[in-house]
């Protein structure tokens, strides 16, 4: 990266314009009326605008340029590029549009080349540029007369979309959040998001990063650089195109489950960030961090409003993000008791009454405060009561801030209330303008990042070893798909455990292994032809002597014959009885890199889809939050008297990461069901697939 | 109901003050600036407010007073209810507070005493009083300075809160949605909201209705109007406590998943309102319709956007409606490629990027509008856009009106888009301000009422007399729970399939129905003092033989003597085995009456939660409803080769809501689980319980 984008020594717009209305003319008019450095004006027709020389070519310009603007049409961008790169620029943003997006990969592909053979880092192209609040320049297009724009501040933003990267500045402006920097990257040619992201990662004067995005283009790159920043610094992701269904053609579950939506969604999740549902979630997730609020001691909410309803929908709300509210103390009760009028009812949410003027909330805030109950205190005021004395309310509300108690204030309505809104605002408060706004901003305060960093276990050398072996016989008869006993085999390499059991390959060597196992054991068919056993018949439960194990064998036998499959053998196993199913999968995504699934198992996991995902490999900590992602979570909580074991099954998780992650041959792997025992967890099927 | 309190012939202000700040000046002040007739001030101190005189009571007055409006301290309220009953008022809002919710019960209880003896309908107490946008008349005490107030139009609203109330009218007027009337019901000690509901369902200037609650206190009344009045005009309900956990003592799992808010939430649907998720919704819901939009014909939602990014989150909310953007035929492809610029790429949504003015617009639309394929057009401008020609676009906005295709627009943003928006919304357009709300407003659209009138079947009298013949010996003998021979044979008169099989009261008995059943068959214990048999071992699957079912019966004999419990014999049926398992319940709410739930079954049914509920009796096509929304679903739409049959278990439902409708002396049932196979469905278990 470079800082030539944001504190260029002087810039050159290419592409000059005073056509009102025009793009180069709102680039021309925002980088002059903001940046306080040299800036040249050309364009090829030359002449002058607003009194300065507009030269031909960045090179008549006579010294070096810093940062190239150009706004030309895209097919000039490579010539131009060529005389700024023979003019010494560092730096170049190409707004232009008429490159990959509109079908000309060709073009930006050159205009890479000859940027990469200047030494110039290119943003772009078909973006909308660039905002530093501190240089400041304004090397964007967009029209301030549409438009708010974000005061100087801590927050930096990289937008994928140019527009609603404009929208994101407008709506921050509305609202007073302070900008650092914002960069919108558009088809990403050269300089990346994740680029971006690193750069605003370690930017001191940046203190929170905001991030649309909508393409999987960087994959896990991305990721990976969305964890690493969040460690050290808050970043809140909106991504555009969550919804996407999309499958994959699916012969294992976790194939069938790994809608590219849902993967993302999982990885963001283990990456860190705070993740907003909606653009109003963003930018009210983005105001609480621009205004510094304390980090919250304890997860206990507070909530005093003016009106019922609204504290009813606050709470709502809250439900929604996972959030509960609190029940105050008997000693609290008691001293709001004291100081409130008899009508108040005292609970939380603790409702003032529309008859509240600021002296009752002054009461009840500096008891709550002086409790120390509350880990957030969140005040609702509907300014729209009667009794509501506004102007000493703001005067009230300053004293709030700078507290060790992180203070969220909820004020919804038209004209008045956003006006009263930002007053609130410049006293340093955020300010919610509706309840899943205020609830965000609760949930984003308590969102702690995961405890401590553990990392992934190492890739077991011995387990890689065995694997291979497997893999390379696999290969060598030319099959995609293990067998049954051969993907156990490999399962159990990487510490998962499987009933005990073997492949039988005649009637007898099945009633000796039945016999040595103990009675009642289980027939399964294993032949390279029939994938799923289970519905053709393959699964043979409940074999309680020799003389079922007989028969058994020989069914499965004449069913090869039906179905004209190849007969390997038949798998023998102990009977495992259980009342609860995991399933474990993991895939090697193209993009992403290689990811695992948890969640609910047995017959319905496709039809519940009650899954998560992360990416492999994984550790403990990361494959417990997985559990408590899913239903899961609630059978390790305890479930009509059965308990599951959450570390077993976490591990069971991390074993099937490292199985993918350090297996680049395999590409699915479906652990499906996962028996959840009392004290242990056992793989009852495995199903590996190879990559092509 | 009394038309009095929105169309009164005169109105006494009781509590009348010139005191800037104070409750009562502030309706003094509303009423005497909207109501255009006679309007008396009443005030125990007498004098003059601008330049009026100030009775000291109402029959002072002299002539027949038809709507009081009082807003005196509580405890006076009771004698000027008596003056204005004696002065012949028809109809009265109490706006005080003091009465039940402060804890006053028997006040208000006597307040509602006093105006029964007149004839006098009551509103309140502890009201924002109403309004009526045609009379025109605000009897609030609502601050004209704080808020905005709508304009005459035709939605009508109810609300539980009256600090919502307010909010919904501030919200409306910025919007500029229309208003009928309005009525904030405050305690509603008299007036209950399924009156005003049924009033304003009747009235024909309301052409919708808007509705906030927080109590179930109305309880089954409220659900019945909220569905009658919405088979004639849209009702938008947004309920507050929709998140309130709460739960009930649980012998069953119908009573363990049946928290209010669920069976709130399943009574709604079923009702046929339109539930807003949020006042954001409400609100846009309202707007919609206050647009009144000609009927969509067909689904397809297609979306026309200068912003991509917008377009995508766009299709991101509407999928979280349940809603999916079509593609776009060949042939309208084709037709937009010919009108439309090169760069811009020909899908849904169509993004015509940032660099479209209002004639590319124009020809987008007109060309989709002419191929007919819309059934919702929703065009999103983000005038942040430099090439956006908002004046042009306003005009071009102006003739989307009237056409026989709903078109909705969307534009976020702060000051300059709010104005656009409203300029948009004097065109006659509803216009969304996020993305959310645009698909809360597609979404309403497209939430066509329920095909049809069917009725729930009648009661079936023999079943009935059936019923209590089992009823009445299981009370004899002083039992709360059927024993499950019971409940199946009271379930088989109810239509309900189960297993072939019977109770066996010795092991010769066992033995002989099992070998009429054929093998395998189940045995289960069957005893009053075990309710969880599963849970203790007492249901034994898979005997194949007499010998196998000799052994099961000692098994669960001895069983019953080990947990001290009564052994009443053993049910002997044929084995049922499936792959899917449905739950059906049933319960009589103490408010709502009898309910219906219905989901998947099986073990996990607490645990997934996967359940929707109606009320009973309730009718097949309302069941096919409830299928629609569980997972159930996606079992009768076809899954991994079974597909289930939907009017099976749509019968099954109808049958367990008749079960419990006609039978007041149950309390709860529970079929779980229903075996779903191919072309039946069987109640493999069926509790009862009764009601104490």
């Amino acid at each position: 990266m470079s800082t030539a984008f944001f504190e260029p020594r002087n810039v050159a717009v290419v592409g000059a314009s005073d056509k009102r209305g025009s793009l180069g003319w709102g680039l021309t008019f925002n980088v002059l009326s903001s940046f306080p450095g040299k800036v040249y004006l050309v364009n090829v027709k030359g002449g002058s605008i607003e009194g300065r020389i507009v030269y031909r070519r960045v090179s008549d310009i006579g010294e070096p340029v810093d940062l190239a603007l150009i706004i030309t049409p895209s097919n000039t961008v490579p010539e131009v590029l060529e005389d700024a790169g023979e003019a010494g620029a560092r730096a170049a943003i190409v707004y232009s549009s008429g490159f990959s997006e509109a079908g000309f990969k060709n073009l930006e592909d050159h205009i890479v080349n000859v940027a990469r053979k200047h030494g110039i880092r290119l943003l772009g192209p078909n973006c909308v540029g660039v905002i530093d609040g501190w240089t400041p320049i304004n090397a964007t297009f967009i029209s301030m007369e549409r438009q708010k724009m974000p005061p100087r501040g801590s927050i930096s933003i990289v937008s994928q979309s140019g527009a609603l990267g404009s929208l994101i500045m407008d709506l921050m402006g509305e609202r007073l959040i302070g900008l650092r920097r914002f960069a919108s990257v558009g088809n990403a040619a050269d300089v990346k998001m994740w680029e971006l992201l690193e750069f605003f990662g370690e930017d001191p004067l940046t203190e929170a990063v905001g991030l649309y995005f909508e393409s999987l283009s960087e994959g896990r790159k991305l990721i990976d650089k969305l964890s690493e920043v969040s460690e050290r610094k808050p970043v809140v992701v909106l991504r555009g195109g969550a919804s996407e269904s999309g499958s994959r053609a699916a012969s294992t579950h976790v194939a069938a489950l790994s809608a590219p939506a849902r993967v993302v969604e999982g990885l963001l999740k283990g990456s860190g960030v705070l993740r907003a549902e909606t653009m109003s979630e963003f930018i009210a997730i983005l105001e609480l961090l621009g205004r510094k609020p304390p980090r919250p001691s304890k997860d206990n909410v507070i909530v005093v409003t003016n009106t019922g309803g609204m504290g009813v929908l606050v709470s709502d709300s809250l439900e929604l993000k996972g959030l509960k509210l609190g029940r105050l103390s008997g000693g609290l009760e008691a001293k709001l008791r004291r100081v409130l009028p008899p009508y108040v009812s005292i609970n939380n949410p603790l409702d003032l009454s529309g008859g509240a003027p600021t002296s009752i909330y002054r009461e009840a805030v500096k008891t709550i405060l002086e409790s120390q109950e509350a880990g957030v205190l969140l005040v609702v005021n509907q300014p729209q009561t009667i009794a509501m004395d506004s102007e000493n309310f703001i005067e009230f509300a300053g004293e709030l801030r700078g507290l060790n108690i992180p203070v969220i204030v909820l004020v919804e309505g038209s004209g008045y209330s956003r006006e009263l809104a930002n007053r609130l605002r410049l006293k340093g408060l955020p300010v919610a303008s509706t309840p899943e706004e205020a609830a965000a901003m609760v949930w984003a305060l308590s969102a702690s990042r995961r405890g401590g960093l553990e990392r992934p276990p190492e890739h077991p050398l011995e387990a890689r070893a065995e694997a291979l072996k497997v893999i390379e016989s696999v290969r060598r008869e030319g099959r995609e798909f293990l067998l049954e006993h051969e993907a156990k085999a490999l399962a159990r390499a990487y510490g998962l455990e499987t009933p005990r059991g073997g492949l039988a390959s005649s009637v007898n060597e099945a009633v000796a292994l039945a016999d040595s196992i103990g009675y009642p054991v289980v027939a399964k068919i294993v032949s390279p032809d029939v994938l799923h056993k289970s519905d053709v018949g393959g699964v043979i439960l409940g074999l309680r002597s020799p003389e079922d194990v007989i028969d058994a064998y020989e069914k499965l036998r004449r069913l090869a014959v039906r179905f004209k499959a190849r007969f390997t053998g038949v798998l023998i196993e102990e009977m495992v009885s259980t009342r609860f199913e995991a399933s474990i999968g993991a895939l090697r995504d193209p993009l992403l890199g290689p990811i695992v699934m948890a969640g609910l198992g047995g017959v319905l996991v496709e039809l519940l889809g009650d899954v998560t995902f992360r990416k492999a490999p994984l550790s403990v900590v990361e494959a417990l939050e997985m559990i408590g992602e899913t239903s899961l979570g609630r059978l390790v909580e305890g479930y009509r008297g059965f308990r599951a074991d959450a570390r077993k099954i976490a591990e069971a998780i991390v074993n099937v990461g490292l199985l993918i992650s350090s297996n680049p041959e395999i590409a699915e792997v479906d652990v499906n069901p996962l028996a959840v025992l009392d004290d242990e967890v056992k793989a009852l099927d495995v199903r590996v697939k190879l990559t092509c």
